[in-house]
């Protein structure tokens, strides 16, 4: 580790050799991106509930709750970022097919938190519309899975830009979400965001916030949105679990200011303690 | 390793640890698959070709013939298959952005041959479409990169099914490859492949045999073919480095008999000794 942090490798202190994991080999697998604070892992069931899932549609076999139980015993309970990655383990054979009787390994990664997360609500956001685009893959669409190229691809795009994050849209046209994050939009009082059914991350900060507007009383849409849509926009703002609500402040051809129903949501999702 | 294999990691045997290695993070990275013989690294010239291209696109500083040199000399000379991995490197910062200050690795392979090579030209090849499709991403097309979760999905699909391969179409319906082969039609003496442009990968095979086609006088095309095409083929053939050409007996609603153009590739690939 060259990033001021420790590792697990299933359960121990740093990590066995890699070398015929099929998740060096092929991306075979998933990962989480947690928050810890004293409290423990924040989100801690909605992690599990996308974990679960994806090993589902992987066909990979792990006890989510056990691994971020564990994850969150090895962790301790000190503010830090955890990563925990989950690959289907080593090769029982060569080639693409998954055995199904590979054991499933966690790696997991702990980071200091960065001191931006504190500025959220003050800070200049500004965003742009990538060229680079995501491929379109219902088997694949959701998860936070380990093939990351298009994520590499569209933040080397930024290369020598200042904008805080980038935006996709997919092959066949449609904004997508972030290069780290999901995107939400609010048009006339109504709260819209991508589907994440043929591409993007199904994100734990995007379902909160889904769950949090309903709850509020505000009419959500997951819907194809069209690039268009950002200059229609009344606000705009971007989610994931380490920056919470993030209003963005200027998109292209534009400027916003946090508006009312982002400066809600934001302080409403700042207000849950899990 | 768990596959009477040997394994080497930047020239050294065995492996340091990856738990902050992009290819594992985010499958930043490229792979060949190689045929060793008695006089070295078939095909050679298109690996390092290929290897060189791969990393241009995605920014990773590589010297792809001094690197297969280097594999060449661990593997020696006798009878195998290498897997030659080369990821980014360890992270230098976390989050999906290249720092371009990253030292590329390379995770050497070795394996035995399985038998069923020597066969090839016998045997019963029954081929399948399958429901799985692959995104389409331009920026990573043709490259032979570790994102493979497509082709472990594809496998997963064919789980129970005695097919050889299966064959996936793009997203926008048009035949892409197999899911670790090139595909080939011949319709009319016609040589047709789908193109590499959107997604697939640009097969070291599938362009030793575009090549020995246009030496013979055998026109050829890349080109959108779409499912049907399958259905009008006089003949069909798979490509891989491992295979060679590789005649298909079987696709669904018919049956084939090894025709005179792919017999003629066939033969003309094997009689190349580089």
């Amino acid at each position: 580790m060259n990033q001021q942090g420790s590792a697990w490798l299933d359960g121990s202190p740093v990590a066995a050799d890699w070398i015929d994991d099929r998740g060096l080999h092929y991306g075979d697998g998933l990962f989480e991106t947690m928050i810890v604070r004293s409290a423990g892992v924040r989100f801690k069931a909605q992690h599990v509930a996308r974990l679960a899932q994806g090993c589902h549609r992987l066909g990979i076999a792990l006890d989510a709750a056990a691994a971020l139980d564990r994850a969150e015993q090895l962790a301790g309970h000190t503010r830090g970022l955890l990563k925990l990655i989950v690959t289907r383990g080593r090769a029982v054979a060569r080639g693409y097919a998954p055995a199904r009787t590979e054991t499933a390994r966690q790696l997991l990664l702990r980071y200091a938190l960065p001191d931006d997360d504190a500025i959220a609500t003050t800070t200049e956001t500004r965003v742009l519309l990538l060229k680079a685009t995501l491929g379109e893959n219902p088997l694949l669409a959701g998860m936070k899975h380990l093939n990351r190229l298009e994520q590499v691809m569209a933040r080397a795009e930024m290369r020598g830009s200042t904008a805080f994050e980038g935006l996709l849209c997919s092959s066949s046209g449609v904004l997508a979400c972030g290069t780290m994050s999901n995107l939400f939009l609010v048009r006339s009082g109504v709260l819209l965001t991508p589907r994440v059914d043929r591409c993007g991350i199904a994100g734990v900060m995007r379902s909160v916030v889904l769950r949090e507007a309903r709850k509020a009383g505000i009419e959500t849409l997951e819907r194809d949105l069209l690039p268009e849509a950002l200059t229609d926009a009344d606000e705009v703002f971007l989610t994931n679990v380490r920056l919470g609500v993030r209003p963005v402040t200027s998109l292209p051809g534009r400027s916003l200011s946090p508006g009312p129903l982002t400066r809600q949501l934001q302080q409403q999702v700042a207000r849950l303690e899990a």
